[in-house]
């Protein structure tokens, strides 16, 4: 309650601090109107928001960002990200949000605007030390809670569900959320009330008129924004390479409704991302239409499915739904089996499926597969060795025009600015040359380039309405999680694991007498990765020589600290084996003293 | 001589069969004419020729394919392949050819149709075995002479360098060069004349009516050859999954100089593959035309450009090219540098640029950076690295429109059918889903289905007149080289590297008194990519005391057996390691006796 007496004070105020920002603006840029302002104004310094990004930006992957203000934080997504090639054994990366432990106090709450991955992913992980309340969307929320129940915190986390249209006060700030289109249901755009002025984040959106199921994108909100002032717009930047508009899920709609059309025998095997529902929904409405029985493989795509018909977000027709095991008591060409593993995924059932190693569906040369999806970066060689184990089995694979993607390309983004009229643009979502080229797209669309704002993880950009600046930065990051392990693994773990993938290693044994300069066992020579042993004895006999010799020498010189015996060996084996072999494994002399 | 004679024998025989042949297929598929036809002649079994491919078949990389016909055997390509992603630490794979050193003395040489690596890369490694005389235009010569000379043989192999329209006589083999266009200059399809028949071998290639530089496809010849009477058609299937037709290089000309005018400040960066001579051309005709000189860097391609302009491929203007350390002594819009790393390739030219770490050129805002290339499929995430870190530096990356592929689509496949009218279709360069969509294609094309074969590396397919089957195998498959090492790392080494990669290693050593029940010294842990251990050294004190219980408990038992006690130190150190981290690094129990 006191928030709220706060707020509307501050509202007040803000309102002053509009006249005096407009007329500035306004003589700026040219573009703003004079309404609202008053004579005889008391200028004072306007309240400021900082925004701090603890990650999201450079990179598709690990969202969340926070906004600061009067000493009150409002956190937006919390997201993972996947490993890069080069994190080798590592299971997930999550932010590093040191920042908010060391301000828990002042955090209002967890504000989600979709349920994918690199937008929840972390929750769990940042709500077993933060123990933020949630504020989300219904099928958001539901999916949030699937995972908090995994880790079995979800009875201790307060979870808010929210709709389109709702505004929730979070302390200072107030929040919108508006109805996005995007590549899972009941995504949101956020307006984001502070005493600075309105945020709006996109969240990641598309445009789409026509979408397959629900409602279209809140157009006409975000032009309400746009009327009223929009501070700050940060929008999403994964298509701004892209010229034009991303197509409608109905284009996606259409060709698979062809495809069912063009193969009335035999089974249909759909791969697609089952956080899809929109296309998940389509396909069961084409397999209805068709006559198709419809199975489900994959945990996640069970596990989406099921949440979304309890929400009412799938609408199954009656009997339409079958167990895998009760595939075989119908003929093929009544069969549609949705399934992941559209990414190429190893372990996924679709993965197995081709591998011939999955326990219930076998290929056979009449089925039909078709990938409802395209490759995110990085998967292509993944999905390509699954498409010709498929093509081997005899199937038929098909991949062509059966994916829209989620994202807004350059026209929609475009329309976003036009729409909001933003004084500042902070493009978000996206590697760094996505946010360099949304910069230049909101250049192009008027804003002033000194108020554009391509930041860093880390970054604390503070806004008001005279000026934006980057006025510090915090902590962020990545966190690797391996297993159990959260933050274990680091630069030099990673190091040493790519060192052994490339040549494998060496272990020189060698038992010394305590005191003595004597060898009594060894050295001895172990690898693993390197070479055949069997093929290499002349090769692994020559390296326990050149090991011995170093040793040796060492005694001879009365060296007996084991650094010194250890870097010795090390050398000598190192120069050994790669004279002989150009390569480079790594070596560990390990010494006992008895 | 002899061949010569046996030959023309051979020629004859080969008429009286076509006619017998003609007469069969005309009944079959109603397609064939009648010509030739004679009335009384003798039925008997027609010569057949093998073929057999040895590499290239289900992956692209490798070619390599023997032709074998009364005991003589013609051998075509000799590539390498790069390594999959789990070829942990491999450099490079090259085929397998016991088959051709059990047949050496049939060998009658080696004919190339183009250079790149993946027809070249592995004939340095194979002559020094076979030592077969080589067969190959001018420009494919030289680069395969570089490899040559690299290996230091280049003395002993015996070159011959050959034109478009040539025939050359190899034993009972005839081959015809013939002009084709492909993302390298020089390149040849192949017409070889056996007893049994013409075989049609496209090499890589696409039909480009307006090249850049040089003649378009001998389309003619092809037509020719169709209208005589084609035995197989081995052709191109890298683009069987694209319709209609490859763009022309005249695409990307246009575009690059459009680029050019755009980009009157600052210097420009192009990045392309270092054999495309024909785009280098363009490239340097750009820079002259806009009053730029020209720098290379990357050690590949400047061995090309030096290559291709001694041999009169690449014509450049005079005070053009100049050294990149000259680079400083011009203003920044008289600069064009062309360099390597198109691919992302982490040690190539561009990528230390974009790095920081090329010790000549560095990155500025005003640079503007052309990729003049496609992603070859696993190199998407790191070409999108590269341009991050670009982008970070301020540079403007370029890459849409900018490339056009050197492989003819489905529209192009279908034509070169219509010209050649084979009677037997063997899709090849292709993984196995292009192999089954070309089989598909060719089957449209009015190849009856039997006489169309999707071959896998070491199938012998035997084929004449009458009938075309897969006879036999033989050994094929790739060898990998790492480092020196030919064919010394294979599938243990492999999968200890992808173990030690995933969650590094646990080494427990522990000395034993010999022929006694007593502990000498240790358990000790020593781990590597595993953990930090400063940070976990509780749980390393655990995993001593684990091992020292299980030793314990051997030693107890009185078990003296290093097998069992290694097993069991495994057991209980993998379980405890398992049950506290959820990992499974590797485990290697060391035991000294002393």
């Amino acid at each position: 309650m006191r928030d709220n007496q706060q707020q509307q004070r501050q509202q007040v105020r803000q309102k002053k601090d509009n006249s005096t920002k407009e007329r500035r603006t306004y003589n700026r840029t040219g573009s703003h109107n004079q309404r609202g302002r008053r004579n005889g104004a008391v200028r004072r310094k306007p309240s400021s928001v900082k925004i701090i990004p603890l990650g999201g930006l450079g990179q598709i992957g690990m969202n969340i960002t926070a906004f600061e203000c009067n000493n009150q934080i409002l956190v937006v997504d919390c997201g993972l990200a996947f490993p890069d090639e080069d994190m080798l054994g590592i299971d997930l990366v999550i932010p590093d949000v040191t920042y908010l432990k060391e301000n828990a106090k002042k955090i209002r709450g967890l504000v989600i605007t979709h349920g994918h991955e690199d937008h929840i992913g972390a929750i769990p992980y940042i709500e077993k030390e933060l123990n933020m309340p949630i504020y989300a969307t219904k099928l958001t929320m539901a999916l949030i809670d699937n995972k908090l129940k995994e880790h079995g915190i979800s009875e201790q986390v307060q979870k808010n569900v929210v709709s389109h249209g709702d505004k929730v006060k979070l302390g200072i700030f107030e929040v919108e959320f508006i109805k996005t289109n995007h590549s899972i249901a009941d995504a949101a755009a956020l307006a984001i009330t502070t005493p600075a002025g309105v945020i709006i984040h996109t969240g990641d959106f598309k445009i789409d008129h026509t979408p397959l199921f629900g409602e279209a994108i809140d157009l006409a909100k975000f032009a309400e924004l746009g009327s009223k002032g929009v501070l700050a717009l940060m929008a999403d930047s994964t298509n701004v390479e892209r010229q034009g508009y991303t197509l409608s899920e109905k284009n996606v709609g259409k060709r698979l409704d062809g495809i069912f059309a063009e193969h009335l025998k035999g089974r249909m095997i759909i791969a697609t991302f089952a956080s899809n529902v929109d296309r998940v929904q389509h396909i069961i409405n084409s397999a209805h239409k068709y006559g198709r029985k419809v199975a489900v493989e994959g945990r996640s795509m069970v596990n989406i499915i099921t949440t979304a018909s309890e929400l009412g977000y799938l609408k199954i027709p009656k009997n339409t739904l079958i167990e895998t095991d009760q595939i075989k008591n119908y003929p093929d060409d009544q069969i549609v089996l949705i399934t992941t593993g559209s990414q190429g995924e190893q372990m996924a059932a679709l993965s197995r499926m081709a591998n011939s190693t999955h326990r219930k569906v076998s290929i056979v040369p009449s089925d039909t597969i078709i990938f409802s999806s395209s490759p995110i970066p990085g998967n292509e060689k993944n999905i390509s060795k699954i498409m010709n184990e498929l093509a081997i089995k005899g199937a038929k694979v098909v991949f062509q025009d059966t994916h829209v993607s989620g994202h807004a390309c350059r026209e929609e983004i475009r329309l976003i600015y036009a729409l909001t009229k933003p004084k500042y643009a902070i493009p978000v979502h996206g590697e760094y040359r996505h946010l360099m080229r949304h910069k230049e797209l909101a250049i192009e669309m008027g804003i002033p380039k000194e108020n554009t704002f391509v930041l860093a993880e880390g970054d604390v950009l503070e806004l008001n309405k005279r000026q934006g600046k980057v006025t510090g930065k915090v902590q962020a990051g990545g966190i690797l999680v391996d297993g159990l392990g959260v933050g274990d693994v680091g630069n030099i773990v990673l190091n040493d694991r790519k060192m052994l993938s490339q040549n494998g290693l060496i272990i020189a044994t060698v038992t010394l007498q305590r005191h003595g300069r004597q060898i009594l066992a060894g050295p001895d020579i172990v690898s693993r990765g390197f070479v055949y042993v069997r093929e290499s004895e002349s090769l692994m006999e020559g390296a326990r020589e050149v090991a011995l010799a170093a040793v040796e020498e060492c005694m001879e010189r009365n060296i007996s600290d084991w650094a010194r015996i250890k870097n010795s060996i090390k050398e000598a084996l190192s120069n050994y084996i790669w004279k002989n072999t150009k390569r480079n494994p790594m070596i560990l002399p390990i010494i006992t003293e008895v």
